[in-house]
């Protein structure tokens, strides 16, 4: 089955430097959605039409395995840009599907089902549907072409855009959706016999559309699922509003399969992350990229995950932020912790508030509560971190690495000096700048002598008339 | 007045090993609200009939006073539930009303206006209403078992379910709730009347109400203040929907007793936080428990209050987490600041950002505005702690507290290792490692010589040529 | 042209010591966006009719170039307050437009349409309009005034407060917004013609609307565009809700004009704030005050950004805080950074997690990652600022200025005890106290012998059997 885009357009209410169909919706170009679709919907081979800053498009897809053509112009209007890729269906005898490349929302069950119907009048109609049109309701059609149907049927007369509308039709709330199958010999036929608009210049494809039904062609309608799949985005606003919609069918989705969210419309989450059942996600949550999140595990309120493993059991606290890492088994990151980098918390492990943890292995039970940061670094099991701990893995030229046997003590404050090694049962007392490796169950201090001064101090603070 | 909860439901729909009515909503299990409701409705006596994992609900609600039912077989169907329960109200000559587990939404105003209905109809047209149906206009009835009145009437014809309703039958958009006030005696009757389904062979309490209605009982509907009341809790996204209806409701309660709220969608609020007038809560601000915000209190954007209590004129701070810590008159914490287990922050004190308070007492004034953390610590009034401050409370066996006097002045990266006692004015130098105790007005110092080597930073830097 | 506020009202719904017109919504009192609305729509000179709390409301408006009159009984009723400013128009031939304090969402879009329609009555019908009336249909009318029209025209026949509605007045939708055009002599003479209502006292502006329309005088309706411009705030609950409203207009605004939203309903937006094109804003965002926002620059999730300037491609990533500074190109505040109190952040300059900037100025290039505190210094070009760094500028009794020359290293845990001057490219290494001037490539080191005594964390660790 083939499958046709229109994407050539200048998308100028975007007022953007970027293509408008590279605009993103939940970390994913416009356009990624709509070939998605078509590939849910059955489409196996897809081509693609651009024109303005058409090599950014192309590259942003070139793995996609996507057909493109050129629109020499972009304002030719979209029976000029189906024109453009005639050599995609020329000599096809079959169905094709059209979509515009801002119509994120028709979804791949509904281009399933529309080439189900166009199957279905074949077998048993005995027709060829020439042009199957999806339609919506909507509450307020303004802007919208509307669809003249043969009263009591399924067959489109014409449909009509609202600037040319009778008061009669403007008053039809079905519309044109936008989105089509085409039996590809009659749209070739139909596309040779239109003339462009007097008024603009272009060429329409709902003129095609109109010179099948005149013709006597077969053209359907097909009702969408849902009166949003007609939305297409044209504005920022309209992007929003989409990125909306697609993101409450993904909670949906999950929330179906076991998954609980809790204020669904303050969390984002991206269509490649994945979860187990009796996952819970907290008001705010950012799930980006390939994020997976296992049965039972916790994702609090504002915690932000970019291609991050959450492991069973595994809470993330409360804004904390996991990069490319994996949170083992029951560990717990945060409140205000960061992990990045490839990192690993190990199973029960615990990175606590103000702590970062960059490019390290942190073992399992690992306690690292407070302001600290962990770079570079391999931690073994049990190992206690004490609050302001850093590890100083940055000379002024390069990045060395420490490693941390099991179950050693670093004192608060404490500063390890890479490249270092530390042994089992290392003890380092708090406030010491460790800068030699240390065997096992070696204590290590580094301390000046405390000096103090009785009374001294009134030089230093103004002391208060009634308490002194 | 008695009421009796069905919640014996397999939940299959969840794809849970926890119980479905165990589920939480706002931090409560959804049966808390049901049960909750009920007494606000002015039932007193609650019976409760569980089947699947029937232990654990039982725990969960040990000391509510509740009667335990156990249903054989959880798809015996609601009338076999209601059965399961006939101890509770086979010899009671009064109301009874039955709710199901899954509709937290009937409110305790709805139950008690029902209870008034039937009240009223016994007193003022001499008729006992053996069934009182809970009903609700749905703009989609779909899925929903219609009710069939007597034109122009309350009273119930009969209750069809969706599957065997006719396309007339299917067109009422009056759904039933599955709330219902029964007068024990004719529901008992009706019970023991009823028979299994053909196809599913479950028993349905729907029956009983159609046996009374065709026997010529009085049975009539009462229509709810609000047809999201008809909500029954059947998946995780309608117990998302239900979370955020409820809690709309519990905002505008507060915000209708003079609490300011900005954007109520993106707060959470749970049903025993507390407020006084004058209170604000800004966007994304996240309150649970028993938390308790006094006059004129800001609750910052993204704060996070568990069972802690901000006093008058106090200031959490955006991104700042309080848990079951007290937050004095006038104090200031955060952005970005964590108080926890048991702390206090006095009158006026400011904990500023990147500060963790744990079990910590903090005076009055104090100011630990940076980078902090403060565990199992005392500090007077006006005490100044400056960034980079650990108190290093832990030394790899056990917690030791410190005591800090009024005024005393903790330089930058200082360590105070505990246990420890500061004096009144006593005055800690910058990045000194305290490890004894100081008495008031002691300056204490700890630092090794500087060394400066002139132009040896060459060795470690790269030069930039332009530079040098 | 002319319009007149009537903000006297008591406000008690909103159960506050503040006076309800002086209630902020995104950051303003309610009243500024009356003022602004009226202004918008053209009208040069703005009386306001104050009463309740008069003192406070004009103070917090005193350089907007408004007259304030009293209204001596608050509870007078609305025709009462426009009386107590009869001075204000008793000599004035011209239209009057009167709004309520308590309608922010009377456009002044709307306003010049309601103007531009008496002024087009007068020029091609020949009519002086008296009294024109924003109209608006409600789906749910319950508590607003209903207009009575003449059937198929403009002109209103009366308006009927809820309570003295008949049955088919009540079932009339279209509702009194309550904001008014006048011809100014009509309304002073129908000012003096009614009487107080003989239930509340009170003498109401629609009875002066009601002797016109009974006198003949013309009396006509103008529709809301949008039926939420009726809106009264008389709760905090309709606060939030106006609030809401007004904020999704503003992300529209400048989502048209080129600037993406994610999730718009949790981004938090004030009305003062501007962008440029290519901007783009994650869920959660905060923009308060003049903050600017400049082509390409990125605003993170939960990022809270206070009179801040953003310039081109910089990114203040999730969960930071930038107040009354400026971030420049390219450069990157965060995760979870403040910068505050006039700092900047240098082009290409990195502060990252944990980190504090206040008063300071951070050159280009600088990166200071990870958990530190910079105040009151400035730093040059490239500087490294390690994780635990403290610039301390306090010293118990007042604040010290430090300077760091271009491409200094500052090791981390370093403490620099202010007033300090580093030179280019001095060294400091890691958990030095710097206390004195260092020279241009110097190399300074403070920092206790490093004592390793081997066996003795055995002393200090319980060592688990199976591990020792």
């Amino acid at each position: 089955m083939r499958g046709l885009v229109l994407a050539a357009g200048l998308g100028s209410r975007f007022k953007s430097e970027k293509p408008k169909v590279l605009h993103e919706i939940l970390g994913k170009p416009m356009l990624w959605y709509v070939i998605n679709n078509l590939r849910n919907g059955g489409v196996t081979e897809i081509g693609v039409v651009v024109s303005h800053k058409a090599e950014e498009v192309k590259k942003a897809f070139e793995h996609e395995g996507l057909r493109f053509f050129y629109q020499k112009n972009p304002k030719g209007g979209t029976a000029d840009a189906v024109l453009a890729a005639k050599d995609f269906f020329a000599s096809y005898e079959g169905y094709l599907v059209v979509l515009n490349g801002d119509s994120p929302l028709v979804s791949g069950e509904t281009i399933k089902n529309m080439l189900n119907y166009v199957t279905m009048v074949e077998r048993y109609e005995g027709k060829r549907v020439s042009a199957l049109v999806l339609s919506a309701y909507l509450p307020d059609p303004t802007g919208y072409g509307r669809i003249i149907r043969e009263e009591g049927s399924d067959r489109v007369l014409k449909i009509v855009e609202e600037k040319d509308a009778t008061p009669e039709e403007r008053a039809v709330s079905e519309v044109n959706a936008g989105a089509y199958v085409f039996w590809a010999p009659h749209l070739l036929e139909a596309l040779f016999q239109i003339k462009p608009s007097p008024v603009t210049g272009e060429l329409y494809l709902t003129d095609a559309v109109n010179y099948m039904a005149e013709k006597g062609y077969e053209v359907r309608l097909f009702r969408a699922k849902e009166p949003s799949e007609a939305l297409g985005v044209n504005t920022r606003w309209e992007l929003a509003v989409a990125e909306s919609l697609i993101k409450l069918k993904l909670v949906r989705f999950w929330a179906e399969r076991g998954v609980t969210f809790h204020l669904p419309e303050t969390v984002w989450l991206e269509p490649e992350v994945s979860f187990e059942p009796d996952a819970e996600v907290f008001p705010g949550a950012v799930l980006k990229g390939k994020t997976k999140v296992k049965k039972g595990a916790r994702i609090g309120e504002g915690a932000l995950l970019v291609d991050a493993t959450v492991e069973e059991g595994a809470r993330v606290e409360p804004y904390s932020v996991v990069e490319r890492s994996v949170v083992k088994k029951g560990a717990v990151v945060g409140p205000f912790a960061r992990v990045r980098d490839g990192s690993t918390v190990g199973e029960g492990a615990h990175v606590g508030n103000f702590v970062e943890v960059k490019k390290s292995s942190v073992g399992p039970g690992v306690r690292a509560k407070h302001l600290a940061y962990i770079g570079d670094a391999t931690l073994g099991k049990g190992v206690n971190v004490g609050a302001g701990v850093v590890f100083a893995n940055y000379d002024g030229r390069q990045k060395h690495p420490t490693t941390v046997g099991d179950y050693a003590f670093i004192g608060s404050n404490a500063l390890l000096v890479a490249p270092l090694k530390l042994g089992r049962y290392a003890f380092v007392a708090g406030g010491s700048v460790v800068t030699k490796d240390l065997p096992d169950y070696a204590f290590a201090i580094a301390r000046p002598p405390l000096e103090v001064k009785e009374g001294l101090a009134r030089k230093f603070l103004d002391i208060k008339e009634d308490e002194s």
